[in-house]
């Protein structure tokens, strides 16, 4: 009967604490959003399968959640697959996924992209192009829970669609500059082009490996020069492939001078030298404007190869192990696999948990926002709370978040409360406090008092 | 392969134009309990089943949105089950719950409430009680979609637990008073007392059927005293018995009136007693702080009978046939289903769509929610527009949402634009404007233009 309560694994609850450092996380970044001209827009937790689903590939979609059909579910399953749940393990693996899709229609948002391709399509008569979104919801993937991945876990998503000008790139690049600045997290951004990584394949006389190539070239780091070019050998590229790629394997220097040197290697690439160009641009309209941001021009950088086509943003925290903080890119299809083709997009996502983990371990949370109530009156009962319940009338009206204990307890009992909620501000209003129309104000850190006139109380009181 | 993409029934997308008006909903709630000194909390989206599952009824077991185990969830089947699923209808009504349960263990949120009180128990160790707390967030219910009713949906709850001070009834009834006074809905809050409705149905001889003679002085509006009377008599109360509820049927007058003639019916009942004397307590707080709001003591109001124990709150929009837009009550006992008993509380929930609902009919959203852009800089490309991006910058800088058209097309394109967005102003600097490094404003909706010192641009377009 009684049941010790639990919550799934891979999900979380967040303490009032939490939420309240998470809330100054996420209106840091809605209102960078803001001010940059992005508008709001949700989309439901429960989307058709048919919409999710061959669309994060099929890894992926064992990594949907699927919604059981209300009703008799039953009902979907044919026949067959009767007979071959009777039948169990006995008559060979069972076609899971397939009898899965016949019981389920719906199934949780994975990510925000693939909804925002849907509601583009969708409502492509009411919206007006270019279209700029920004998206702060949950999303749910079935993955296996570990240290810093959740089943149920946010994005903050900001995205133009419509338009192919790389404007729209460097307004993101700013956005990231303007989020993180204001959040304190120290950052780099890492750039690429997805057409840059096409000229490197075409290049070296393999357009068709540019994922196997880039994969190597991102390992560089790792298993260095030699077991890189083992791997690439093993892939399929002959020996002079590899050698044609040796200088791109070595690049070095500014973005500049990396820029300068791919010019050489991929100068006979008509797509290679425009991923350059776009490069340029976008560097030049930093430039132009300004930037205290870390750029860095990294040719390894692919996230999602199958989706972009060419920006390819990614920012990590300096100084953490943690991973990516935030990225995203370019892709000029996103809508076409719901038959609306040449709608060029161009978007960056932030992680809001690891976020939240890296400001965390920095500290970089004020102190105020763990203060959910400012102001706690001390409960007298009698006409001391009356008349303590106007001037919390007074306080609150004013906005200054305050409360009254609940019962006349011990004054012990109270301010134990408020310092165990970390309560600021206590405000005794006695007998004598009541004659003389003043309160007593006790600043609970320093334990400082303070005789303030009732008529005056909330100003005093406003942080 | 291209498919017409929509979402399931019952769900919504919120435009952008619907989103920033919900935020202005959503906020001015959160600004108001926060004020009150309530904390923010969230919880997961997928709960156990074993924790949803029983706790609203069995229609409710039936509304939930059940989550198909991921892997293998055949496995979950017994060989009984496959063996039935085989036989399929020919062998009878299949137990489709008791399988359902089988290959699914997590289920979607059903309210705010449940999640609460396991919140409540799981945590008891690092709760400070009474615990403040306030949560907004979407639940599911897989009820049958329509006008207003939706499977997605989001609650504002505010609960205070573990005190059975009438202090926070006294507050949750400001809440409600200064929410609808700031989103500008004219309401009235409806009260009433579950001990209030024991004590009338133990003074008629039947404390046994509280619940059906609550549902009979409910239809007294619609249906009239005779019908009421015979309705009561059909469930087995008797003449004497309806008798002695006449009183009560025809009551009327101010709620002091009401109480007094309500003490000398139910006198002999010492439950009843208290409801009244709880009743009082409540108003004289109210009275004694003052108050706007147009509060009636309404003995029909029952709303989740099985749930409270003392007050019980229920708002309505007057003049509007929505039904109720926010409700609550007092349960003493909300924690007991997970083994944690004597935790009073008592909350209202705010029905987010309802409200929303009543609003945009009423034309309450202030005309400024309805701006995502307020700044649009033209695009004129080359010198021009690198001088126009330095400008943004300072507009973004002073927190002024604004943006400049991704391309230099042509001015009639890129006004179409801003005056299809809503975009209330246009910043102009073309070749003349830059040799003068002076802006021309134009005001969209009047047309008035005006020239204005780049120094000065942000100044003059701050809200």
């Amino acid at each position: 009967m009684a049941q010790k309560p639990s919550i799934p694994k891979g999900t979380r609850d967040f303490s009032p604490q939490e939420m309240m450092r998470r809330t100054y996380m996420f209106d840091t970044i809605r209102r960078v959003f803001r001010a940059y001209g992005y508008a709001p827009l949700e989309t439901p937790a429960m989307e058709n399968l048919s919409t999710l689903t061959g669309k994060y590939g099929e890894e992926g979609d064992k990594l949907l959640f699927k919604i059981l059909n209300s009703g008799d579910f039953t009902r979907g399953f044919t026949p067959d697959d009767a007979k071959a749940l009777a039948a169990g393990a006995e008559a060979g693996p069972l076609p899971v996924n397939a009898m899965a899709a016949r019981i389920c229609e719906k199934g949780l948002r994975y990510d925000l992209t693939v909804p925002l391709a849907r509601y583009v399509v969708q409502h492509q008569a009411e919206i007006v192009f270019p279209f700029r979104r920004y998206q702060v919801q949950p999303v749910w993937r079935a993955d296996r829970p570990q240290k810093g991945r959740y089943r149920e876990f946010y994005q903050c998503d900001v995205d133009v669609i419509g338009t192919r000008s790389l404007l729209c790139e460097f307004e993101l690049v700013k956005i990231v500059e303007r989020v993180f600045g204001e959040l304190g997290i120290d950052v780099t951004l890492k750039l690429n082009n997805r057409k840059i990584l096409y000229g490197i394949a075409e290049t070296v006389g393999h357009a068709d490996k540019m994922t196997e190539i880039t994969v190597a070239i991102d390992k560089l780091d790792k298993i260095g020069l030699e077991n890189v070019e083992a791997e690439l050998a093993a892939k399929g590229l002959d020996r002079q492939a590899v050698e044609r790629l040796r200088p791109i394997l070595e690049l070095s220097g500014t973005n500049a001078e990396k820029l300068a040197r791919m010019r050489e290697v991929i100068a006979a690439s008509e797509t290679g030298m425009r991923g350059i160009a776009e490069v340029e641009e976008l560097l030049s309209y930093i430039d132009a404007a300004g930037s205290e941001l870390d750029i860095e021009l990294d040719l390894s950088l692919a996230r999602g190869l199958n989706y972009y086509t060419g920006a390819i943003f990614e920012v990590k925290a300096k100084g953490h192990a943690i991973g990516s903080i935030c990225g995203g890119g370019r892709y000029d299809d996103l809508t076409g696999i719901f038959g609306m083709p040449g709608m060029s997009g161009v978007g960056i996502s932030f992680g809001a948990d690891r976020i939240y983990d890296v400001m965390l371990a920095l500290n970089l949370f004020p102190e105020e926002t763990g203060i959910a109530t400012r102001v706690l009156l001390v409960n007298f009962g009698g006409r001391e709370q009356l008349a303590s319940l106007r001037l919390l009338q007074q306080l609150r009206d004013a906005g200054i978040s305050s409360e009254i204990y609940p019962d006349p307890a011990k004054m012990k009992k109270q301010m134990e409360y408020a310092d165990r909620r970390g309560i600021p501000f206590v405000v005794i209003v006695g007998e004598n406090e009541l004659a003389a129309r003043q309160a007593t104000v006790k600043e609970m850190r320093s334990g400082e008092q303070a005789t303030v006139a009732f008529t005056e109380l909330a100003d005093y009181l406003r942080p």
